[in-house]
C-alpha cells in the first residue's frame, strides 16, 4: 500500500508529520510518500532512523498556512496538499493524510479529486465522518465539519454514505440512523432538522428518529446525522467539557496530603506522573484514550473520489501515525467503492461545479 | 413579592412543583401562587406543612402535556401555563415559573404577555438565557432553545439583551460578546454566523469575535451568542458528556478492593454514598453542583413582557425552588426594565404577529 502524508500539515510541522510517517512506515511496512519542500522534509527526515523503511519524498515547494482560504488553495498548485491529492488522483498512491487546515484540504480534495460519482449521479457535498468519543457503543458522527450549511438532500446522502460505511466496514447490518436534535419529537429541531425528519421517515434507511446528545452517549444509534456546523460544535463541546472536567479533577486530586496517600494506593507509582494521574484503571484509560484525538487520528472525508484523512491541527506524531492507520484500513476495506455504492439517482447530476 | 408557580410543569407533576413552591415560600417568605387543577393542587399541598406560609391556589382546570404543541396552547385557555401568564400580565404577580414543555411556555408567553416593547420598537424573537455550566468564569449562553431558526438581527438583539443583563445584573461593565463557531476566523461558521460576525463587528457591542467551545470553558467571553438550536445542542452535549464521564468514573472508582481502601482515605464516610462519591472536595462539589440543573433551576426567557423562568422537565423540588430564586432575583434586579432598555430602533416595529 502507498500512502501520502502531508509533511506540512500540523501546527508544529514538519516535526509531528514526519515523525508520525516514520512510525507508520516502521509499524506496517507500507510505502510512505512525504510531500513538502524537499530540503525541509529531508532535513527533518535525517533526524530519524529510516534504514529499511520505504519512505520517499515528493517535492511540493508551496505551503498553505492555517489562516489561508480557498483562494490560496486554488492559486498554490504546488502546495503540499495539492501535490498529495494529485498523487492519489493519478493512481500513484492509495490515500492521502493531512493534519492541515481542514477547509484547505477539503477545497483541494474537491478541486483535485472531484466528487464521487456513480454513473450519472454524484455526491453533492462531502462530509467528515468520525467516531463520537463518548458513547457506550461505536457511533459514527457525520458531518463534523465539511459542509456547514446543508440541505435535506445532503443529510440524506450523508446518511446513505454513513450507513454503507458502518454496514460494510463495521459489520453492523442495517445500522440505525438518527438525526441530532434538541428534542425527540418530530416537530423539534430547526427547519432543516424538521424537513429532514419527514424525508428520512419515508426513506429506505433504518431511521430511528431524533436523538438528543444524551441518547447518543447511551448508544441509542449507530449513526448521528447532522450538518457540519452543529456536528463540529457537538464534537468540540464534548472535547472541551471532558478537558475541563479532567483538568479540575486532576487539580483536586493532587491537592491535599491525604489525597496524595490515597492516590498512591490507587495507583502505586503513578503519583509522580501528573498528566497520567487519572488513568486509574484500564477502563478509565480507555475512556481517556477515546477522548484523545491522537488515538483516533483524524476524520474520514466521505464523498470525494479518493481516500482522504484529515487530522487535527494539534496532531502529534502518534496522531499522524494513527491517521495513517485509518487511511490504510479505509483502503483495505475498499471504502471508496463502499461509499460509491451508496450514491443513488436523485443525487446531483451533470457537470456544474459548486 | 408574588411569584406564580406552575403546579403542573415537571415530568412528575405536581409533586416536585408543589414541594419546590413550599420550600421557596419557607425560605424567602414570598407570596407563592400555585396554578393548576384546584383539587389536585390542594391534595398535594396537604401533604406539606404550610402553616405560616403564604401559598394560595388559583384554579386552572386544563393541563398541557409534554407532547402537545402550540395549537394546544392556543386552544387551552385555562391551562395552568396560560392562567399563570395572565396573572403576570394583569399585574397580579411579579413572575411566572414553570418546569413544563418549553415550547408551550414560550408560546403562552408570546400569546399572553406579548413581546417586549420600547416605544415603537419591539423584540422580534425571544431568547432563553442560562449560565453555561463548565467555564472558569460566569458565562451567559443565549439562545439555548427559544428560537431555533434565527436571523442576524435576532442574534444582534439577543446580544444586546444579554449584554444589558450581564452589565446591570452581574455588574460586569461592557461585557464581552462572542459568537459560537467552529473556528475563530471571520470566515468560519455557517452562513448565519458569518453574516452575524460582519454585523457585530460594526456594532457598538464589545464583540470579541468567534469562539469555539474550548474558549468558552476557558472564560474568554462573558456572553456566548448562538441560535437556539445550536445553543441547546451545546448545553445538552455538555450535560451528556459530563454525565457519561461521571458515570464511568464512579464505576471505575468503586471497582476493586484497593480502590475502596484508597477511596475510604480520600473521603472518610462517603464510601457508602455512591451517588455522592465523586464529591471528593469542596471545589469538586462546586463543579458537580454547576452541572446539576437542580442547582441553577432554569433559564430566563428574555424578550417577553414579563419575568418568566423555564425549568427543566426533570426538575425535582430543589430545582423548582431554585427556579423561584432566579425569578425573585430577576424581579429584584428589575430585569424587565433592564432588557427593555436594550431594545433599539431597528428592532421590529408595528403590529404584525409572527
Amino acid at each position: 500500500m502507498r500512502i501520502v502524508v502531508d509533511a506540512m500539515g500540523a501546527d508544529r510541522r514538519p516535526e509531528p508529520d514526519v515523525a508520525g510517517a516514520v512510525l507508520a512506515a516502521r509499524e506496517w511496512g507500507d510505502q510512505i510518500v512525504l510531500v513538502g519542500p524537499e530540503d525541509v522534509v529531508k532535513a527533518e527526515l535525517a533526524r530519524h532512523e529510516t534504514a529499511g523503511l520505504s519512505i520517499t519524498v515528493v517535492h511540493a515547494p508551496q505551503t498553505i498556512e492555517m489562516h489561508e482560504h480557498t483562494d490560496a488553495v486554488k492559486q498554490k498548485r504546488d502546495a503540499s496538499i495539492r501535490v498529495g491529492m494529485r498523487l492519489v488522483r493519478d493512481g500513484q498512491a492509495d490515500a492521502f493524510v493531512s493534519a492541515g487546515n481542514t477547509a484547505a484540504v477539503l477545497a483541494s480534495a474537491l478541486f483535485d479529486l472531484g466528487r464521487l460519482r456513480r454513473g450519472p449521479a454524484r455526491v453533492r457535498r462531502p462530509a467528515l465522518a468520525t467516531i463520537y468519543p463518548v458513547a457506550e457503543n461505536p457511533v459514527l458522527l457525520l458531518d463534523n465539519g465539511a459542509t456547514a450549511d446543508c440541505r435535506v438532500e445532503d443529510l440524506y446522502q450523508f446518511a446513505r454514505m454513513g450507513a454503507a460505511y458502518v454496514e460494510k466496514v463495521w459489520g453492523i447490518p442495517n445500522p440505525r440512523v438518527a438525526l441530532l436534535s434538541n428534542g425527540e419529537e418530530a416537530d423539534k429541531g430547526n427547519m432543516l432538522v424538521r424537513d429532514a425528519f419527514a424525508f428520512l421517515q419515508q426513506s429506505e434507511l433504518n431511521f430511528v428518529g431524533n436523538v438528543e446528545p444524551k441518547e447518543v452517549t447511551r448508544g441509542m444509534t449507530d449513526i448521528v446525522l447532522t450538518d457540519g456546523f452543529t456536528g463540529n460544535i457537538m464534537l468540540k463541546t464534548t472535547e472541551a467539557t471532558a478537558s475541563f472536567l479532567m483538568r479540575h479533577l486532576k487539580r483536586e486530586l493532587t491537592a491535599g496530603a491525604l489525597n496524595k496517600v490515597a492516590l498512591a494506593l490507587l495507583v502505586p507509582g503513578l503519583l509522580a506522573m501528573v498528566p497520567g494521574l487519572l488513568l486509574l484503571s484500564p477502563a478509565l484509560r480507555r475512556i481517556a484514550r477515546r477522548l484523545d484525538y491522537a488515538e483516533y487520528g483524524g476524520a474520514l472525508l466521505l464523498g470525494v473520489n479518493g481516500v482522504v484523512i484529515i487530522g487535527h491541527g494539534r496532531s502529534n506524531a502518534k496522531a499522524v501515525k494513527n491517521a495513517v492507520r485509518q487511511a490504510r484500513r479505509a483502503v483495505e476495506n475498499n471504502v471508496l467503492e463502499v461509499i460509491r455504492s451508496s450514491i443513488v439517482e436523485g443525487s446531483e447530476r451533470g457537470e456544474d461545479e459548486s
